[in-house]
């Protein structure tokens, strides 16, 4: 099957069409599909807006996604941190809410954010970036897409790796408002230029074939299940019914305080009262078949992930396994 | 399941074995899963191996693939074009072989050419390109690979986008001699940093998993029928019976003439004596299941792909309608 044949064309025409529709992405945007995840966003966002190395586009820092981004577009332009937060230091999340204390440079050529940090468990909704005027609003939604509305046309560029909630890895979705194509720097490779790839159809090149396919039956399954409004309403329930027991709890500690107004609905981080209780939690969890409860590499401790595709069920499942092994391990 | 789990793990480590042992790959080569694509790596390549903008590469024009990847290399480094073949100019064919008139550059850092277009239907064999002493042989495999036997010491790199002969689009397999890492040029996204990709073992970031996974399948099926080498046979026994065909016909022409030595076991590209009979021909064909007959957009004609899933008895039944065509089509 040619990437350029009729079958193709209308499989891929189709899953856009859908995206769009999910989302609310007008004609004002156009929709691509690329490779390279997040990681490779990291460059494509500096290369495709920055304007090279005089410019200084706006962080807000949440996290290590951000950390990493910032750091790859430093090959590119001159990022400035605006805020960062440190979840150990209560501090730093009150004065990241308080956009006075934000030091954004006077001619940001974007403003760019990670709307959820899955290593952490925070979410930062656009509400929380406020009116940047003219500024277009660039943000990473590789691991939220699909779970709540979006207000599209509050952004510069979206983009967001399938992987979570959109179906296999290995295709990048891209939302960029049209008026912001052809910034490319000249170093840019044509597979990450946004103008070239969007006037290309995606189909520069042959793209993630199988990929598309199936983030169009994700698209169809969201679609029959209420939408993105009806993932929200899911992934309230989901989150709160964990968060709850964590609340309530004396044995497990939550990371992120509901003070914040930053928990993510996306992934709950977590801990015991000891390193040894939580690979003891981890060990009992995946012996009953709740796999992939481990904390990231990076920071250790607990962590469930509620994407999409989790159940309800599964999530009732999880808090009453925790309530038994807190019975069980408690003094 | 994570990228970083000991299943995908598994997986990826069996995926990889797998690739080393059917192409002889020894361990002075990483072999690296990366994405997008040859196009990618038409910016891969200068980006990693150039030097950047006072670099020379060698690069052998065989035809639109290779005429892309210069273009692009230009945004990196100053490629020279040592020879380019027009098979509308049956010299330029003879001169292409004859190596003494080629115009290399006294320091390329490397030479370049790819192994099969597959627009004009044209196979240059390691054996073609002949010695070139220190300078690193780089081949675009991507619609060759796995279909021969391969002196994996001639080269310093090899890559080759899946989507032909390894599993499906959005995977793209790196070989690479180690002593030609950390040369990437400051502004090589991280994604594209054969190095960094290489030493974080292919999951700097999540790699396309699922076709990683298939790839893996795919190389199963390619022990199962006698590894690279049983390939190799099949294709030469598939691709004589089709030019067979043709050198005996009136009807039909060839576009390569068997005497440049370059035919395509893979692509084997042809026409009827006019446009409107190859129309016919291609519509007929279709209606009888026989699809992607058609020749590339740019250059028309009729084109047979002879890839490895390709059987023998696909292409005798082709021959067969071919013949049959040619007798109810013939004055």
């Amino acid at each position: 099957m040619s990437h350029r044949g009729k079958d193709f064309t209308s499989i891929i025409q189709k899953t856009e069409a859908d995206f769009r529709s999910l989302l609310g992405v007008g004609e004002e945007y156009d929709v691509t599909f690329l490779q390279g995840g997040g990681t490779g966003m990291f460059a494509g966002v500096p290369m495709n807006l920055s304007g090279g190395s005089s410019g200084t586009p706006a962080y807000l820092s949440t996290g290590t996604w951000t950390i990493k981004a910032i750091k790859e577009a430093k090959k590119y332009c001159s990022p400035a941190t605006v805020a960062s937060i440190d979840l150990k230091e209560d501090a730093s999340a009150k004065s990241f809410l308080d956009r006075a204390s934000w030091s954004l440079p006077s001619s940001a050529p974007y403003f760019y954010y990670c709307a959820n940090e899955t290593i952490g468990g925070l979410e930062v909704s656009r509400d929380h970036i406020g009116n940047l005027g003219e500024t277009p609003v660039v943000c990473d939604m590789s691991s939220n897409i699909m779970s709540r509305p979006v207000d599209v046309s509050k952004f510069g560029a979206i983009y967001a790796g399938a992987q979570k909630n959109m179906g296999p890895a290995g295709l990048t979705v891209l939302v960029l408002r049209k008026d912001l194509k052809g910034k490319a720097m000249p170093i840019t490779p044509s597979v990450m230029d946004w103008t070239v790839m969007g006037d290309a159809k995606s189909v520069l090149n042959t793209p993630p074939t199988y990929a598309i396919y199936m983030a169009g039956l994700v698209y169809d399954w969201v679609k029959e299940h209420g939408g993105v409004a009806g993932m929200e309403e899911a992934s309230k329930r989901k989150s709160a019914l964990l968060y709850n027991a964590l609340d309530k709890s004396d044995f497990y500690s939550t990371i992120v305080p509901e003070a914040t107004g930053l928990r993510s609905r996306m992934n709950v981080t977590f801990t015991t009262p000891s390193a040894d209780l939580d690979a003891k939690f981890v060990a009992e969890a995946t012996a009953k078949g709740m796999i992939a409860l481990k904390g990231h590499r990076t920071v250790g401790g607990l962590r469930a992930s509620l994407y999409n595709a989790v159940s309800e069920d599964s999530v009732a499942a999880l808090v009453d396994f925790m309530t038994a092994f807190e019975q069980q391990n408690s003094q």
